[in-house]
């Protein structure tokens, strides 16, 4: 019997009244319902995003709405700071590359966070910088950003700063108004728990202010027009209604359990996993590692590429594997949005079967037993009598 | 009991079959599974776009999918010649405008359709156009372009002619290959039958030729990043795999019916309809008439907006009304994709209920005789013993 689990950093498991609102007949989207539903959803995602600004949903995966992001705020030859410490880092570079935008980056090793006086020390040498542009958690990697100082670096200064949360938004704490976030952009289908099909996009006035003098040329990733409907509970053009309709349900979920306790449940699953990982010997990979997931250096005796392959052919277990030059040598294991203790205890103890089956045995228990440790020594469950 | 109908152009209904495909626990795009399921849905959409040329899935609706086809294609400063007799029509120009592309538009009253010979004129007036933009039915209006003519227009010269059929796609004939059509536009929620979210592009081996040129910026919606992964089986960004999987499965559906009948079915609804309407007195709004969505003229006592909201909430029947300036002053039926001779009959007689509640009587049974003996004149059901 195969009975699948899904580890990866998304899509991420989607609850199952939320896939059955989606399996319910089709509706037009200029009606009252519809821009009710609209609304709802906006309003929900401020609390998820911890802002007073509007959050824009636009039909695109996450890097459509990256590039929403970048094509509204920008002119030509404005200059931008961005920080590469991985694949999707390296996307905020080659977004801003294919529009003119004058690019400083910040070049990291894979792995490693930002350290805020670097972006200090640059800023001070390119003081006319328009714009920083980070990942939250670095999805290639596992490496988590620390938003909240890059904010304490920017006090006082007009650049702004963007933060791409796709894969981290409700795992990894961001608080946008309270650090001085101007740009935040993530996506439906890693801590919404919802299908992947809708970028979200938040800009703080700063950033609709730069956005009135952008010149650079767009229509369907016009932020400004999107802005304008949304008020009206609408969109510009055809939304995927399905997956507004997703969101909302997985949303009030959410909401019901509230940002704050998300956020601490996210930080316990990662810890465990952590502790799990750490115990039978091997090493994160992030020297920083986001509670979104956990990246796990390898030995080098075994192949990534094939163990993941394995465990999902065998185990039906999927985890991800390294990108680009981490292929084969990290795999990377999602706790994120829909996923309590015991799919961690899944996951963790699933790996131990994988790395008995490719001869690399470890204690059996040992990783669960650590990670069941962390859960054990701070319980989290209230007890109800 | 409220018991909804669903006749708007798009979204059109989804077959419960396809919804409960997309209630399905979703599963990781990067596998050996999603390769094959992105390889079956594009070679089926062969079928239906009728040509040997790839056909490619974007995640975003149907007007990102018209912006893909623009700025991969063409290069600043390019002039193109641009069909408006409608709202979609002059979505194409102000694509073209944001991207400075140089605008040569004709400008038809709406309702009207082009007469190849004035693209034959402008031509002439502008032999170095790039390419001529029309829509196949323009939606607003209900109108449809003779596209064949076009195409023989353009025999012999290098100028691409690069069509929005996003909602007429299935419903009105368009054999891109045979017409030389160099670029088609489409979308999943209409003759399809899937859910919005999905913009699907055809280019020809000329439309790639002169992509390699193209210097406009695009990241999302570079079609040449997407036809190399499209060749593995995969997206240059995670894709609504929702969707896919939704489209996949229409798919099926019409390729099993056949693309030819597909369309002659819809002629037929088209047709029944349109004698519905015409037999209580009412003018079609469109001079030729597509087969995807009927425009009726409304009489000056009518407020068509209010009339729409009525038959929403009073009988469940969604009709779209007009846009712009014919708001108020049209009525849109689509009989589109997952609909049936029943559902016409449904259409009409509702439409017959509608007018008397609104004071405007007709015969009773008189436009539902009328679309009935359309359908009994010629049976096009099997008399199966």
């Amino acid at each position: 019997m195969k009975k699948p689990y899904l580890f990866a950093p998304g899509p991420t498991p989607i609850p199952t009244n939320t896939l059955l609102e989606i399996a319910k007949p089709i509706d037009y989207h200029r009606t009252v319902e519809s821009a009710e539903l609209i609304r709802s959803a906006s309003k929900k995602l401020q609390h998820v995003f911890q802002t007073q600004n509007e959050v824009l949903m636009l039909t695109c995966s996450g890097t459509g709405a990256l590039e929403a992001a970048v094509a509204s705020l920008f002119s030509t030859g404005d200059r931008v700071i961005v920080i590469r410490s991985g694949k999707f880092g390296e996307r905020w570079g080659e977004i801003c590359t294919a529009y003119g935008i004058d690019l400083e980056p910040i070049d990291l090793e894979w792995g490693h966070s930002i350290d805020p006086q670097q972006v200090a020390d640059r800023l001070k040498q390119y003081p006319d910088c328009k714009a920083i542009l980070s990942t939250l958690c670095e999805t290639s990697t596992g490496a988590l950003h620390d938003i909240q100082s890059l904010g304490q670096v920017l006090k006082g200064s007009e650049t702004l700063l963007v933060v791409d949360a796709v894969s981290a938004l409700a795992a990894d704490n961001l608080e946008m108004d309270n650090w001085r976030v101007d740009v935040v952009v993530s996506a439906s289908h890693k801590g919404l728990m919802s299908p992947p099909g809708l970028g979200l996009v938040s800009y703080s006035e700063n950033a609709w202010r730069a956005s009135e003098k952008s010149n650079l040329p767009k229509y369907y990733f016009d932020l400004r027009k999107a802005r304008k409907t949304s008020r009206e509970g609408s969109t510009p053009y055809t939304p995927a209604i399905t997956f507004i309709i997703a969101l909302n349900q997985a949303l009030d979920q959410i909401c019901q359990e509230q940002i704050q306790n998300v956020l601490h449940r996210h930080a316990r699953l990662a810890n465990a996993t952590r502790n799990g990982v750490k115990a039978i010997g091997f090493n994160l990979f992030a020297r920083s590692p986001a509670n979104t997931l956990t990246s796990i250096q390898l030995p080098a005796e075994i192949d990534g590429k094939a163990f993941v392959q394995m465990m999902r052919n065998r185990y039906s277990i999927t985890y991800a594997g390294g990108q680009a030059h981490l292929s084969g040598k990290i795999i990377r294991i999602a706790h994120l949005g829909w996923v309590t203790e015991h799919d961690v205890i899944v996951a963790i103890s699933a790996l131990e079967r994988g790395l008995a089956e490719v001869g690399y045995p470890v204690p059996p228990g040992a990783a669960v037993a650590a990670a069941q440790e962390t859960f054990v020594s701070k319980p989290d469950i209230p007890n109800i009598k």
